[in-house]
């Protein structure tokens, strides 16, 4: 049997118990898959004395990460601190450059600093691993930077963020709005004090800039991503979408276009009989389409302790085994510039919902507006509100206030088509409010 | 850049020509990401002129595939013959003894061989990868053989097979029965003019061993599989799980259980709302549960040219990159021996279906002969004949002919007491028929 494989561990939070758990857990099983013992020599964190779900009594306890970086005795420094700059920017950065491998779950500081850190690391033949900060314990980086390498990819999208989708599900399961729901999820703990990094759909960006990375070689480009949060989905649109066969779901979608890479983060509408329509609740999915291959998912569990320590421990099974491969796939300094495609080019068909006054013409009105844009409709329905059910007999209707949702689909349009027509529909005042627009992607 | 990582391909069929037209689409692409050139040197096939959608005119031919194997030239030797004797086994074991890498998509050759071909690769230091043998394009070995190697794994499972979901996808959408989809599919070359080996489930047993093996660190047993076919699924049956919020798919199930694995192939339930039970067509997937990272699933094209070379190539990337690891994960000589759950003592959900006589105390004496083997059950309905629906009118009735359906759905309870029950509700003759029975998968 081979020398062990001595890591130190810099933050034992959530994810950090997970792994001192599951090296504890598997000693033996670990030393046979890879020929060499794996463990945990020395560990850093903020607060040495504080309870945790895993004895770390044992680790000799370095109080400074960088310190931890550069111990001599360490081989892999595990980087499990979080944020883009400060102690986890700096001790990743020491060890590399003392030339030990680096595995991290860190997508903040992959999407700001991945290509001059994976310089580094190759500059230092060490490996820069970074499995568990992309959609928690799925596989997806492997699958991208050697499985799918054969491929050229067209399209990577998802559902990353689990916070976002278990507010979706419970929405349409028990038809309840966006704010008692995330009420709700904050004090069971799926949603934070402050949700907005997560339901604006920033979370979900960052990790997209990521696998945009993976799909098309290009420099992270997390600030060129379009972003829209869950914020605005009302029931009622959930409820239109269920009667058109659709589900919403929060997707991030990076898409090769003529004019660039078009990144984008909204509330989409995907058909209800596909895969990726039926993954609830926390769980997350990536989607690749490649052109070998064709269309490939993986779904699985988006973040957690345990989930996240399986993909941190795969990266290091993979040091153990000898496998350092280069972060990006490609030579860091060859990641091409990311060049953005403007979100008014964006293609697809569009879901919009209008909260319309009840007068004469206002219907006509509307449907001229798309028609001057081209935009052809797919179906075009007036809902009744919805606390206004068939049977429930009726709310007395005051004439000229807000009296019905006018749904509409449209076929293949462009963005700025359809910004262009709701604009002119607003000005028109036949609404009451802003139109809700929702995205719907091709499967 | 490093020399060239030379290749000899032998058999040149759908899935070989997509691997030429995918080295030939993509060699700089290739080169960039592993750092080396990738080159098919040499091939051999059964008809050298034979019309191909690649050109191989340059490449020099070899029509020996053991000559091949042995060629002094070629790095790897990847092998797309298929069978799990004669040539197929001789020039793989050439290969390997010679010290060349093998890269084959053969799933019967690793059925039967698998550790001693394994044993060989690992005494000669040469890799023996199988990506493209189990579920085409889906990058499934890779998963399990790294991306998951930190978790204990509980379960693995997936719809294996393409033809057969094909047939029960359209058996579903359009109220078809069996015998006429599958027709349809063997004149549009979904399905091949001998099914049995598809629709009798024996396709789905072997990968289903391969991925056993994977997952349990076992030697494979495919001959220990319990197999049932789709064959015997009807409308009724397909109708009446719509009814109860259920699809059906044939699953390949291995499981961990504490008197051995249970593998079984058979045609199974599975919740609508649910990802696997949206893989529709020729897709496949291939679920896993892990200990530490929860529930993982793959889905993607389940064979193809295009998608099992994607497969092919990102093995042969693999050795470009100088990764070579144990073809099972484990030393192939401590693959433990496969230890068999018997069926009879598998644990879940069942379907009943029961073609009753309509006699006076028939429903009762069935339902006495689920209470004698405790069996209790979540419903139990009567069900009209498919071809009469209700508005329809009624078909008139004669006195103890077959009438109706009788369709029960359990409690979990075991194999052994189900079949014991429906053993006697049809030795006490108020059944026309073999009972239909489908098991339920947990999810």
């Amino acid at each position: 049997m081979a020398d062990p494989l001595k890591l130190g561990l810099a933050g034992i939070g959530t994810v950090g118990t997970g792994l001192v758990q599951l090296i504890a857990a598997r000693a033996d099983t670990l030393a046979a898959r890879t020929g060499r013992p794996i463990e945990i020599v020395a560990v850093s964190a903020r607060n040495r004395r504080k309870k945790r779900g895993a004895d770390v009594s044992k680790m000799r306890f370095v109080s400074d990460p960088v310190a931890l970086a550069n111990d001599p005795e360490i081989d892999v420094f595990v980087e499990l601190i979080g944020g883009e700059e400060g102690a986890a920017k700096e001790a990743v950065e020491a060890a590399l450059q003392a030339g030990k491998h680096v595995v991290t779950a860190n997508k903040a500081l992959l999407a700001h600093h991945g290509p001059a850190l994976a310089a580094l690391a190759e500059k230092n033949g060490v490996a820069l691993n970074f499995e568990g900060a992309v959609a928690g314990g799925i596989p997806v980086v492997k699958a991208m930077r050697e499985g799918l390498q054969g491929n050229d990819i067209t399209r990577v999208f998802g559902i990353l963020n689990g916070t976002c989708n278990y507010i979706l599900t419970k929405m349409e399961r028990e038809g309840r709005d966006f704010a008692d729901v995330l009420k709700e999820a904050q004090e069971q703990g799926y949603a934070e004090a402050d949700p907005t990094f997560d339901v604006g759909g920033f979370d979900t960006a960052h990790k997209l800039s990521l696998l945009t990375s993976l799909a098309f070689g290009t420099r992270p480009g997390s600030t060129a991503v379009y972003v829209e949060g869950i914020e605005t989905i009302t029931p009622t649109d959930i409820e239109a979408a269920t009667d058109l066969g659709y589900r919403i779901k929060l997707l991030g979608v990076a898409l090769r276009t003529d004019s660039g890479i078009e990144q984008r983060v909204h509330p989409t509408m995907v058909p209800k009989d596909t895969a990726i329509a039926n993954v609830d609740g926390v769980s997350n999915c990536v989607a690749i389409d490649g052109d070998f291959i064709g269309d490939v998912m993986l779904i699985g569990p988006g973040a957690g302790g345990g989930p996240t320590a399986s993909a941190v421990m795969s990266d290091i099974i993979d040091i153990a085994r000898g496998i350092v491969l280069r972060p990006f796939g490609v030579k860091a300094t060859n990641l091409k510039a990311y060049k953005k495609a403007a979100m008014r080019t964006h293609e697809g068909g569009y879901y919009i919902r209008l909260s319309v006054y009840d007068r004469t013409g206002a219907f006509a009105a509307i449907a001229q507006r798309m028609a001057m844009q081209n935009i052809s409709l797919e179906s075009i329905v007036q809902r009744r509100p919805s606390d206004e059910r068939p049977g429930q007999g009726k709310t007395p209707r005051k004439k000229g206030a807000p009296q019905a949702s006018i749904v509409m689909v449209t076929h293949e349009t462009t963005e700025a088509a359809v910004r262009k027509a709701l604009a002119a529909i607003q000005k028109d005042g036949h609404v009451d409010s802003k139109p809700q627009m929702i995205r719907i992607e091709k499967l």
